[in-house]
């Protein structure tokens, strides 16, 4: 048993920056860098570009040209909105569209005619007010309304255009970039702008002779982020996977010709909620994403094969402007991308990158960023900011995904002068590129021990959001919280959708699915759980022997009289006030000795908790309960076993929680242990084709753990703090 | 300033046991008593009927002769019930009707055609199975369905008789009654019933020549209390207000002849929930409340003209059969009652008893019953109980809401004999009775000093379950803390419903408006939220100066893209994950200062609040959060105010939130204080009549406090732990 040398060069991408040519020398050595970036707000020096590093050049496409956007504000990227509503105190309303949101981010689309595209409602009757009933004054950029009801709640969809690209504006007012022009976004989904597009990109190729790498950021559309007046607030409305940003009465027209039928500006604000990743998309909607992704896959084609024409790679940043490129979408292969580029917090998005199929390079961009300051305004490189901590804490959740699934590359971005005074960060940076490059080369040719088993996460969105769920890490959302658990567990780990599961597609290798969300939620599945077919076939596969792991509110809707429409199979079900006079079954809660409850000391903590959890057969075991709510319990269904768990929480406890769960569920525990830590703030990863024990520290204390192999044997181990420990075994 | 005498006689009924006569003199002269009556389970002998004490004497007219029962099972009281669901496993399924009930309680019925009564449902589909695909067989007592979808799940509403009268039942089984015969209740919505009932009162009547007062116990329907398989669990479903226990085919036809319309058994059976006070009712449940409601009152009319024929006094006791009395209704008064009996724990139902009109006499039965157990199977009369310490708990909250509104009599109930081993128990009831004497001679031509302004509650149910809400009190059902707290509050309070609401019939006094309750319920109101008159109706309201006081999820109801519908007066609308991507406004709590938080001490503990409440205004002032989620806020509208508080428990320092809230919603804070306790552990009520001023301390300590009077001099003054003091100020 040997501690194996680690890796000590590539795989790495620093952001350079003209005018600290020799600090990026210096860094490139110790980091192990071999390719250099730009950066939004740098450039690099000749010096730099000719130091024969693979250059990566960054270029978003609807931000290229603000000269050419102002001389073609028609075709300014356009998104619909709802303004804040007005209460009629008479027969007339007055609404300024524009109310309450950030003057300097929209601009009234005042072209296209308000009578086509906009719709006024009285939110109070629910009903649309007739287009004679209202005026939009192009002088006064008011709309009147005629005929209101007293105390009725008026709104305006309405059309206006993005006059500052989100992006920018958010890095502009983070950097304080003064008097620094605002750049606006252009659409492409016009044959004038892709024309335009397609030059410039030849054109900024044929400057850019050095570059190897064209990044793009990423291809045409921003995710959702409103913004509001600054004086009352900054952000109104932010969705990672929303396809807000992608409207217009082009691309309207467009969707009817393709599709059959035409949405309406309603289809879009939904009542002010907009089209939210987090609830269950609509088939018209669904039928929008697919439309917009065929476009911007196809025009998306086009600017990768003048990049190819070019002799260059184009790599995508899956952030940012990547709605329409739906990764995990059976097209996404077509864009012919080289590489995949994705800035990452935490385990699952590094799951997120690696798990994409069709591109050839997958590199992770970690945070923090080299800003002043945090994504919340917290600091990072500027007094009170301890960067370097913040970098191991991501790292160590990256690290235990990365054993699972491997990524090609790893790097940084923002302004590099930033490091000089936090040479921790630069230490800490330089082990972590180290390790990197040892998982990478172990992973490459080999697959780790994993659990004789697939687990499928049954969502409204399935296969298309693998991994994403909302996009970045959202505190307390239960179905994020539990894939970061999943990504550093050894489980081969599938996302399906309720057309999945009808269809009968689910591989026979699956003997697990999680359901996990708060009710109505896409998570959850909402209104799905009223399909009898799904309730059918879900019962079928439990009972014949599947596990079904469900998470704070799985399967629920109200229908016949009950909540989770699972209750059958989960042995409990929530009391939301509909059926109070029924009185709960009582129920006493084992104490220990549960194989899921093994490794739990004291209570669990799940985060914001459901509550009025009761129990809903007489089999149900309760392994935890607060205040008469079952928090944790199993319930048998013929051949099949379910495991209830009242909310989640990503923590060391809770993940083995859910690790013997998944297990117990699938009815495989006499299985479980083989290639497993004993100390829970340690993991590890087997590798059979090179005989590799990876042990990895969680923790930022020291850890002693010992782990089982195939055999029944011990081996013992010492990590240090957020340490790693490689072995011949 | 002086301390009065205090009344030392009458006003008393005390359970006289025969074969303890000496008891029953002792206990009747330390308590005041005037009155004797018998109890389920005791008789009177001679000695005591001949004392000189007026009688009372009970009767339950649906339980008189079993005998008749017997030979007439067709006519006994029945109900609905859903079966137990089954599974399909194949294409048929066998369902026994009682399984899982208690089949000493149920019988199944099957003298009325079971194809034109019940009703078999796949609740899978949601949809009824139509009836050639299902059969009864009478004797197996199984139906059997044809065609079944496996895995769905099949559920049949039947009508059952009700062999064992629930509350006798109770009775029999909490005292070990072993092979006493099981009263079985005959329903008299049939003319030969009502013919036997009345000619068996006449008899009955003729046989107690002592009886001064006959104790209806009550008329004709128990609250609906259905019990299961003691093996299993206990009890499936009690709901004091609910209406269930009034069907039979014969009821039905006679209802549809009434309104015109037919009931199905799936009207009562609503998923297996029932028609629970807690929902808000249907139409046509409330129509058939009305209908219940006219028979009970029509023939009970004529129940107590014979009482009166025989020169005898009718009581009705407002428990256990009070179903289809609704001691609220327009056609109460019809009854003719000479009194009303209610047994009570708390203040509110001091109140609700206090609040009817058409009656001359008002009186409260008084916890514990002498029982060897109380209601939940806790030692009350027997080793380990503290029936003194229960009485006096109950009892200081009983006589806070006595000093608002008065009744005429006071009493207790059960076997005298149990008292002998609880001297300790003796003596609190000899000091309450003196209490309750004192209070009762101060309120009798006097009414307390109360606020210049009215309170109204709205609910779903209105004037019709005035200080009702479901019954008994129910620990967390935050309209039931409300109204605790009310109780004894210096508000006059009325109950009002949504019709009420739209007919602007809100009398002129009324200032504030309270609506609380979780989402759908009857309390707070449900899809009434979602009528637009009723939106403009309380918008106008408050607009013009009105006050509302919003607890729990007032105005809740999903609707227009938000939760609270009155989320523009309350200034706070609650995230229940629809709108998860739009950002919820940044706020800041203030730190004491405002009017309603003045006297709360730490953090108020509302039981289990509502969370992720959110700030929907500018200017709402946030007075109490956790975890960023608001739990007291208020709010201006124009000229009206509104409070939102995100849960309630009674106690001390919320009773006075609540009284701050409620005059801080009118406007009339400056009002407040004038004889208010500055310690909130002690109460007060002023009647100017007489000039006395009585200070109650309803803490287990001695308490020193001080009041206000209406011309800002202070009256300082201690109470005893649980005491009272009155003063001549």
């Amino acid at each position: 048993m040997t501690t194996i040398d680690l890796a000590t060069k590539g795989g790495f991408t620093l952001p350079g920056e003209a005018g600290y040519e020799n600090l990026t020398w210096q860094l490139a050595e110790r980091w192990g860098a071999d390719a250099i970036r730009d950066s939004d707000g740098t450039t690099l020096s000749d010096e730099i570009l000719s130091a024969g590093f693979d250059i990566y050049s960054t270029i978003c496409l609807v931000r290229i040209d603000n000269e050419w956007a102002r001389a073609n504000m028609d075709k300014l990227q356009q998104n619909y909105l709802m303004s804040h509503p007005v209460f009629a105190e008479g027969d007339t309303v007055c609404i300024d569209p524009l109310s309450g949101y950030f003057r300097e981010q929209f601009s009234v689309n005042t072209h296209d005619d308000p009578h086509t595209w906009w719709q006024v409602f009285d939110r109070t009757s629910g009903e649309e007010v007739s287009a004679d009933r209202w005026d939009f004054d192009a002088n006064t950029g008011l709309v009147s309304i005629r005929g209101t009801e007293e105390w009725h709640r008026y709104t305006l969809n309405f059309l206006a255009y993005r006059i500052w690209e989100a992006i920018s504006m958010y890095n502009h007012i983070t950097n304080d970039w003064g008097d620094r022009e605002h750049l606006m976004p252009i659409d492409p989904i016009y044959p004038e702008t892709q024309a335009f597009v397609l030059g410039y990109l030849k054109q900024w190729l044929q400057d850019r002779p050095r570059t190897k790498v064209v990044r793009f950021t990423s291809m045409f559309y921003n995710f959702a982020w409103f913004w509001g007046d600054p004086e009352k607030q900054r952000t109104l409305y932010s969705d990672w996977g929303a396809y807000d940003n992608t409207v217009s009465p082009y691309a309207l027209r467009e969707f009817s010709k393709a599709k059959g039928y035409e949405l309406t500006s309603e289809d879009f604000v939904n009542n002010g909620s907009y089209c939210s990743s987090h609830n269950v998309p609509s088939r018209r909607y669904l039928d929008w994403i697919d439309f917009v992704n065929d476009f911007v896959v196809t025009f998306g084609r086009k600017c990768i094969d003048v990049v190819h024409e070019a002799g260059k790679k184009a790599y995508m940043f899956y952030d940012d402007h990547w709605i329409g490129t739906e990764p995990y979408s059976e097209q996404f292969q077509e864009f012919a991308f080289d590489g995949m580029i994705k800035c990452v917090f935490n385990g699952f998005e590094a799951r997120k990158c690696a798990g994409v199929r069709g591109v050839e390079t997958k590199e992770l961009r970690l945070h923090p960023y080299l800003f002043p300051t945090g994504l919340k305004g917290e600091p990072t490189f500027t007094e009170g900011g301890n960067p370097a901590l913040d970098c191991k804490t991501f790292w160590v959740n990256i690290r235990r995904a990365l054993l699972r699934e491997p990524v090609d590359r790893i790097g940084l971005g923002g302004y590099l002068h930033l490091v000089e005074d936090f040479p921790d960060f630069v230490k800490a940076v330089e082990e972590l590129a180290q390790e990197f490059r040892t998982i990478r080369d172990l992973c490459r040719s080999d697959r780790p021990h994993a659990a004789p088993f697939k687990v499928a996460v049954l969502t409204s969105w399935g296969k298309l959001r693998s991994w994403i769920c909302s996009g970045h890490m959202i505190q307390g959302l239960e179905l994020n919280e539990i894939i970061e658990s999943l990504s550093g567990l050894p489980f081969d780990v599938v996302f399906i959708d309720f057309d999945d599961l009808l269809a009968g597609d689910l591989s026979e290798d699956i003997r697990v699915i999680v359901n996990c969300g708060r009710a109505y939620s896409a998570w959850s599945g909402g209104s799905h759980w009223e399909n009898q077919r799904v309730l059918e076939r879900i019962t079928d596969w439990v009972a014949k022997g599947g596990g079904f792991v469900g998470v704070a509110e799985p399967s629920a809707c109200e229908y016949g009289g009950q909540f989770f429409q699972l209750s059958h199979l989960l042995g409990v079900d929530r009391e939301i006030g509909r059926s109070l006079s029924r009185e709960k079954p009582a129920f006493s809660t084992e104490s220990g000795g549960h194989f899921i409850m093994k490794d739990v000391k004291g209570e669990t903590g799940f985060g914001q908790e459901v509550g009025n959890v009761f129990v809903a057969s007489q089999d149900t075991r309760v392994l935890a309960e607060r205040d008469g709510s079952v928090r944790v319990s199993t319930h048998g269904f013929r051949a099949g076993r379910s495991v209830y768990l009242s909310g989640f929480r990503f923590s060391p406890q809770n993940t083995r929680l859910l690790h013997r769960a998944l297990y117990w569920a699938a009815g495989h525990e006499r299985g479980f242990g083989v290639w497993t830590c004993s100390n829970i703030h340690t993991e590890c990863a087997y590798y059979p084709g090179s005989g590799k024990l990876v042990v990895i520290n969680n923790s930022p204390q020291a850890e002693e753990t010992s782990i089982c192999d195939a055999q029944g044997n011990r081996v013992e181990v010492r990590v240090e703090p957020f340490g790693i420990r490689i072995l011949d075994v």
